[in-house]
């Protein structure tokens, strides 16, 4: 980014008006998006996978995030390793599939032959002064918090990772993600701005209207509401409720209390247990649970939904019988990846325990909604005419939240 | 555009060579496109539809001009309105289909909801203290002539739409577009930069050899032509027919003659009442009328066309039978849509008055061949060895006007 | 280019790293590549297309150099024009086709009409002041080497060609290319810069793992190759091959000497005939000619391969029976135009003497597993952790001097 167009960022950052939406160039401007990938998926914690999908030594993935494709493998000690997929030779693309299974990594291009721990062991015709030692793949920082897995790409990584894993180990555990295996994993393309994907994500303010699948087991009033006269009781109710059931979790030590931390951190997060309406097990069109199986050594199916949100790019809902994840992963200013995984016991059969159309049945008809809607967001926005509106002090608070964090560490940053 | 950039538009516009082309930059420059849609579609009047199109109460159309949804809609007082088709909370389309029909505007995303004056009327959950009052649809500038059409985008819209209107009115009131319905409107995208696609309207060189079609009714001497001893008694007897209609038309209470205010102006414009060849009807393949039910009060099918110019989009031919109009509007600095519409009388019935094949062809076919022909002009254009050449004294008169006349809006609205 | 993109480049030039790839944004920077388009596309001789595709008076055929068509056609008096194709009125492109036969070049717009020799002969409307003579059609230099055929679109095109032309004459004269024919042309695009292409083609160390095809005939040895104790004997052996071989040619009347200027030089080129495997007849998949009418006067089928590199984007092959020659022309910064051309004498006849299924084989399938590793290579240099690595001093030296070549020609030209 040019000298000018990093002061007219900072003018941008410093006038933002709280309660309001950002300006028009977040979402559109391809300077502003080059600053995105440089600081806010370049330096922080990014969620890009889970467990299962490198449960063995030897799997690997690969995910792009902006102009860089990761690989992620499980070397022959059962630990995680992530490098920069480019050969030290001509800088050739290792691996090319988005999954597989590699004793060691070798490049198409000239068997340049690596191992899983990223050191050269071989390459052919350089001559005897030319060193393997200096060839190693570039790693990249990775970490799995119970089974969720986290990358950055920056030399050096936020530094409150391992407190967000110590106080979401006691939430996330009784999932047992790592035991887990994948159900589904399913790659939906936006064409929007990340920024409104995820502004999307942080309320629920649209769901009543254009969610009629998801609102099957999500209540109305999980994720604010103005209260009036006429839905007082019923507010009442919900609250009691939610306090009730949230006492019942924990003595099954199912921690279920509201952690929120989405600003003012590098590794903004918020969690919460939340109870579902009707028979209160899964986010399912029955409100049933959709695997048989329960996860981990769970008996009781009606756990409600352990929601984590993270900054800047994931949320996922826990439930007794599965797991789905989400990540928001930038393709440009105008395009954005949600790549959605649906996890279920590692023992279940499909067909048996599952059946996937019901597995995906709420959430892939909600991703889809989401996409029209953002689409839609995006294209206003893009107008002239478009200018920040209001949030809602009482639905959109969360997406206030993120807009903060955003700002905070865009600034900060930058500045650096 | 920046200082740098603008300095060099300025020179350009500067050395414009009279009797010649555009230098390339203006067809393909991106800031040049930029600067095309904040002067020139920014801050004119733009044709852009047809009443017929917005009929009754409730009906709206939109309209994209550059980034800008346009949302033109009669109110319930029969009233056009048009509004930047932008939510004012958080930037969403509002319509998102090319027409419909509404009671209130409602926002897809959290149901913001306008009345067809552009008041907010309904925003749940923004508590008490927010203010409807202060978020109402942003108005955009909007005005029928005699059934055409316009926007202005700006604030201050050229203020001599009034003096054109009434200079226009006799002209074109005799054929009623108001009662006309549509009987077909095409979209055809033409890979060219949307000045070269307003040159090639502007003249009739090019017809002889690439519109058979139109060319059976369009004689070949309405558009200039260069006399030399070989053609001097078939141009004397045109002149003559063009005479003796034009008397006889006017006799009828049909205003024939020319008007030519195509430059030194903001709404630039011309019209003429022309003989057609043939039975004189119609530009159809016969030349006679495509439909039995003339438009208005009407009785003589040989009215030849009424043609109506204008800067910087649009051209139109009002027949006895029917009227076609044309609008195009750039989409970036190397596409351009050209909207066709083809209107009959509204009590006209299909497949008994008329036939869309029929009064579709001669335009159909002559749009087709004009978009290759500009597209070829488009590839050439970029070449570094083009330079513009001399314009035909005879023949590209008016479109050695056209580019005055964006040169001339291009300098004076760039230095304000 | 900018001022300050230039300094830019400058700097990187002059801090390449001898013997190791070039920075990323050779590969990636739109600015780079216009820099590229014009001074070493724009200032060297392209190679472009072989006289068969042009045998006749009146045939022509277009080719694209960026954003230039440019028209080559054999004139009235056999001898190669070469013209920008842009009409010298309105910058029409000429001729669209690829190829035709024309008496005279008819702009498709208002049919102004040029001659072979490039003269304005006709221009209707243009009035008695008009002087046909001010607007011919602006020159490209063309020139054959013995049927190859490049152009030049600079005003002062490089000196060295004749003395190339010279040199070459005696190797490639006896395969006759001017009396071959076409049999098969073909196009693939690569998603790569043209520079990664070009060094894909300048080593062949990754063509024992990557191309099955092409080593059925190729000698492992011949491109470079790291001795050392357990390939002594066999390179040794394959060295008097070559010795021998070269010198049964040689005492043929066919020069087969390595002539190797690949830098330092406006027109830098290699050549060298070499010995192939199994028969050694044809670069096919059984080895044996492809097609059985032999080239020119030649008897003995077993000539190997005469190779003939020329910098900045061309390579052939010239057999005992056929002919392959290869363009590279860039797209865009990461996309580019791989043309492959077969030909075998113009006596030959389908489906008796040869078969275009056997004739393109080879080739066919080597250029679609180079298309693959170069756009793996394109994917891998956009990374934020791609660097330059070491190339092979035994297999990747002319990929080195190809680099050397393309800096030092970009440091003279944009120097200049």
């Amino acid at each position: 980014m040019s000298d000018l167009n990093q002061m007219l960022l900072n003018e941008m950052l410093e006038r933002r008006r709280p309660g309001h939406g950002l300006e028009a160039p977040f979402y559109l401007s391809d300077a502003i998006f080059r600053a995105d990938m440089t600081h806010i998926f370049g330096k922080h914690w990014i969620f890009v996978a889970v467990e299962p999908q490198v449960a063995e030594a030897g799997d690997y993935i690969t995910v792009e995030i902006g102009n860089d494709s990761i690989l992620i493998v499980r070397d022959d000690d059962e630990q995680l390793q992530a490098y920069f997929n480019v050969c030290r030779h001509r800088g050739t693309r290792l691996c090319a599939d988005k999954q597989g299974i590699v004793g060691n990594i070798v490049c198409p291009y000239h068997q340049w032959t690596y191992d899983l721990k990223g050191q050269l062991v071989h390459a052919k015709h350089m001559g005897e002064a030319f060193d393997v030692g200096q060839h190693q793949l570039k790693p990249v920082h990775v970490r799995s918090m119970n089974g969720l897995i986290f990358i950055c790409l920056s030399r050096e990584a936020p530094g409150d990772f391992d407190e967000v894993a110590a106080r979401m180990a006691p939430y996330l555990a009784p999932h047992d993600l790592p035991n887990c295996k994948v159900a589904l994993q399913t790659d939906l393309i936006e064409k929007s701005n990340w920024k409104l994907t995820m502004e999307n994500n942080r309320e629920c303010y649209h769901c009543v209207t254009n969610h009629p699948e998801l609102t099957a087991s999500i209540f109305e009033y999980g994720f604010g509401y103005q209260p009036d006269p006429t839905n007082r009781d019923s507010m009442d109710r919900y609250l009691a409720t939610v306090a009730e059931s949230c006492q019942r979790w924990e003595a099954m030590g199912l921690p279920s209390a509201e952690i929120s931390l989405l600003d003012g951190r590098a590794t903004g997060y918020r969690t919460q247990r939340l109870p579902l309406d009707g028979a209160g097990e899964s986010q399912t069109l029955d409100t049933k649970v959709a695997s048989r199986k329960l996860l981990a050594k769970l008996k009781e199916p009606a756990l409600g939904g352990l929601s984590f949100w993270l900054q800047p790019n994931a949320w996922h809902h826990f439930m007794s019988d599965h797991i789905v994840t989400f990540s928001a992963i930038p393709i440009s200013a105008q395009r954005t990846l949600v790549r959605t995984t649906w996890c279920v016991h590692k023992d279940a059969v499909e067909g048996v325990d599952y059946d996937v159309a019901n597995l995906k049945a709420v959430w892939e008809a909600t991703n889809e909604q989401d996409r029209r809607l953002v689409e839609e967001a995006q294209i206003g926005v893009a107008s002239g005419a478009y200018e920040p509106g209001p949030y809602s002090p009482f639905t959109e608070e969360l997406v206030e939240k993120f807009d903060n964090w955003y700002v905070e560490r865009l600034r900060a940053c930058s500045a650096a």
